[in-house]
């Protein structure tokens, strides 16, 4: 078969042909349909510091996909050939402290596909039963691809079984990559009243808009980002934080413009560490902060697949993505997100 | 001033001529725009046993209301002349255990406008300022006047603090009267995924699809409810049992219709005991019963007072509105009402 | 091997010389080192209805147990051969809607240990590695075996992640078997303030004050168990019943001396439908009942693992273990249990 | 009356004579028994950056305390005459939108007592009603002083209405001032498994293993106090940080020792903006961090009351009033804290 492959410690990677992934008893084969592009692929593909820390050539890349299962080890028992599926792409070991009280996303010998073993850039892809989350046949294999990004966003408005409610909140999203523009449509979704969302890219403000925010702000244009906020909620501010982007600036403002007792979940990942005024900013404030990392195994994969019921999400998740190239391209793709030209990058097995 | 004045222990209500109520210094005297009529004024109406062990003529009954405040004690402090309002019903003691522990709606003084103390079908009315909502004031008065018992239906939907989320879930709501057609709304608006609803008059059949039901089953003519759930939840049943009826055989269908785990909300209120196979319908399955009373004062408010900024869910609301008449003729309204004519029954203070 | 094997549809079993069981990949072989009688045994031993509609014959008895593992299936990983292991005798399927959203307790595919497969009053017993919990080697084994109902009392005490806390709060256990004798050391452990206990039987009673109930009531003997926990609790009522007993005359009791709000668990069975109130004591005084079955797998087990750090709370389940025989003398066990002399019965591989 | 009045903006106070406290209609008049001095009072005794920018001198200094009600206002209904009171020292409106959503203790207009309003260093103090604790007359006054930062240990350990539960964790407390040392003996009471303890100065060290500190560790003597956290908790880590000491370097060594999902309370607050590796500490780790200001207002203080039934836990409280001074000698407090040879000052109204 063919797939992308990271062969050397360096910037790119190379269509290469590798021979088929062997399946394990509880594993499954997997022929990859349609594939999309996410910022760590990205960040391998550059070979930027954390890649260069992490990853260990020779790799097929890539792990948000939708397949068809070709086989099946012969204990696997809930997943059949002929099921399109899509992948949690955490692979956790099931008995660590937190696989064993319901914190499996936050599994302490966490492998990651297409990070720490072969990925979906491929025409095939072999993957543990557990992990395979099985899709309606009728769904869009690029939305199906992107299940798993969607699960961050949903995970980042549901961090925990037990939160307060959604429901009339004001919400602010700082960051528009595709986590960030999804978790405004799932915020929408979800019954929050005011959504505010802050990004700088041209292409991304448009696509916030389209996604059902409410007010949408460029810092680089706005000079007071938190009075705009607090005057949009009447001096309130807002009760749950989204933080998307990793910079700084956006997650001081996102703290400054909370309202006491507000909600924070941090996704974007900042590159240094952040120095934050804690006594003003969270101890007097009675913050509450979630980190978010993955998806919950699987309540989170079950509100995705319930919310992709509804046509009108589906069609903004359709909409995300802008761009659908065949694998081989993948280096045009990689232009694309970086110019800010594309939203999200779908990806397809062609190699010629 | 004019009033619906429940002269004595009998069926009925009469049109007197009575004076205006005196405001404490911490009260608000308010003139009635809009009321609606809710089924403990039926009972009330009608002298039920219930109401014959609880009201105590001469009492003017009515509580769902909207009304401009003309008047205010001398500490009254957030609540101004001009603002329209509707109220929070439940006047609690402040001190109580309850009270003190974020549990007000539970209070253990608690007295009910129109029920225990003088009420809205009237042209003024006093209310401490504590139980005043003010109003965006473009808000549709009886659309304001029904906020009371929306709240119910949120705080059904959300029964506390910290439930789990209804997101991407399957529901049940069990008979359509006002309040459970509102649950369906508001479980559609907050993104349950299929919304089941069983009700046997016609005309609320009707309006269970407008509200959003995704499967209206009239338990009259239909054999197998609990099947016909199951089937069309894929064999799993409902996350969340909204019990709205008060009918045994609707809470038995529904402890059958949960998924082990499923959270059940009782709203309704049999009159008399249930008999219920507790070991298997839910200790084995797991269940969580949430009785409802009243709303979460004053976070029920905030979540009403948000949903209605959506246009489509205002517009719902407008809808259930069936009838607008004036308060004298509140005979006619209970006819309506009792012969399955009307949703929901405004009133308006005209006397003649 | 010996077993005590239930070899036909009728009460009582026998001693048996019966094959060692098979190990699969994923299982482990345990030599039983001790087993403790639970109240389930004593059904399946008396042939009662429930065990006749559930229990297929030849079946060896027994789940609640500690042993040395002596043999690991090729697929085990966590456990090793030597380690002293108790049982989760609650086997899932680890693929349905309850498994997947953790919610393994409540597995729609669930098989029971020594109920639906061969269980533990033998000398050996084979079991899926994921149902084994490694144990401290200085354990006592009988107390390592009672982990499992331990394990019922601490889940009936905090049903989910996130439960209104224990501290400081007024409890009620209604049925002072080994279950909610249990459960008054755990609440008075997790920081429960009043803890009260009701039960008929006077060794239970006198066990009750030593696992430090605060107030010890005989229905039998009091005529007003509810004023007098009103009394106790200054007219309050409790925070949280446990119903361990499955008398309907306990738990109308509980509800009745339930604080409005209070959580309310169900563990014990009625055997009959029993007709409650629920207007009144669940609706309007705003109940929350939570049916209890099993134990969460594994937030329970490290619980109760950690519970038995603390000596004082140790020696109080060694103090519950009144008897222990060998397995051939079950039936002098099943006496002392029906006779009220005995809480709970150790059992231990003897045959001759 | 006689009391500490800080009458200019400098360091120290000065015994003073000045006019009883006027009480209004819903305030209590209540003369001080006893008093303990919190860091705060040094704070504004040392006259630091943050006295000198919130406080205005005049201003009597002080608020734990506890004290017999003389006089009530005339709308007074709960606190009587004789009643033996504490004060909860934030004084909230009542009306934003944190006060009428269960959040009080985050009001947006709040006011403490000795810091925006005259406090409790004072023969009298006015107080309104709804701020008053009803003491048990039994109660020691200076551990009913005491119970306002013990309410804080409180809310720290228990921040929300449905966090994770306590039982059977693993935590850590950093910083074994007043504060901390409470957390300490609250953990233990509330069923936590291991407390590991910090602090580096000898006295505080000495008490924190009293409290029941299972580990206590001086970070000015050890040299990898995270090694010796995980050391002691088999790898896994801490479930639970409480925060105490302000200090960064506590706090960055905290978020290392936590366990993955771990939640973080911050009671602590640093003089200067602290720099955290958000990513590794918080995002991939998946810790919930809560800021931690008051207490619950009043879930918090039934906590508090309760807890203080239980013998052992009274008199450990007791334990860490290590000196009772008159108010005239404050200054000998304040250089007892400052030299480290006093856990908590008690105070009480000797002027000569």
């Amino acid at each position: 078969m063919y797939a992308l492959v990271k062969t050397k410690p360096a910037p790119g990677a190379e269509v290469k042909r590798v021979s088929r992934p062997q399946v394990g008893e509880r594993d499954i084969l997997v022929e990859v349909k349609a594939a999309t592009v996410c910022g760590t692929d990205v960040h391998i593909w550059e070979w930027n510091p954390w890649a260069q820390s992490r990853v260990k050539p020779p790799l097929i890349i890539g792990h948000e996909l939708c397949g068809e299962v070709v086989e099946v080890g012969e204990k696997v028992a809930r997943v059949k050939v002929g099921d399109l599926i899509s992948a949690e792409t955490h692979i956790v070991d099931g008995t660590c402290y937190q696989c064993l009280t319901n914190k499996k996303h936050l599994c302490n010998h966490m492998t990651i596909l297409g990070v720490d073993r072969d990925g979906a850039f491929a025409d095939y892809l072999a993957l543990p039963e557990e992990n395979a989350w099985v899709n309606d046949p009728e769904l869009d294999p690029f939305v199906a691809a992107m299940q798993e990004p969607l699960g961050n966003a949903v995970h980042s408005a549901l961090p925990a079984d037990n939160v307060e409610d959604l429901a009339g909140r004001y919400a602010a999203v700082l960051g528009c990559g595709p986590i960030g523009l999804m978790a405004i449509a799932v915020l929408k979704k979800l019954g929050v009243s005011k959504v505010v969302a802050t990004e700088v890219k041209p292409l991304r403000l448009e696509f916030a808009k389209a996604m059902g925010a409410d007010l949408v702000l460029n810092p680089r244009e706005e000079k007071d980002i938190v009075g705009k906020v607090l005057d949009y909620t009447d001096g309130r501010g807002v009760d749950i934080v989204l933080e998307m982007s990793g910079a700084p600036s956006a997650l001081i403002q996102g703290l400054e413009m909370a309202t006491n007792g507000c909600r924070v979940s941090l996704l974007g990942l900042p590159d240094n560490p952040v120095s934050i005024d804690l006594s003003r900013l969270v101890v007097f404030k009675g913050l509450r902060i979630f980190g978010i990392t993955g998806r919950r195994m699987y309540e989170t994969w079950h509100q995705v697949h319930e919310l992709l019921r509804d046509k009108d999400f589906k069609a903004k998740m359709e909409q995300l993505v802008t761009h659908k190239l065949p694998m081989k391209d993948i280096e045009e793709g990689m232009e694309l997100i970086n110019s800010g030209k594309a939203i999200k990058v779908g990806l397809y097995p062609q190699w010629k």
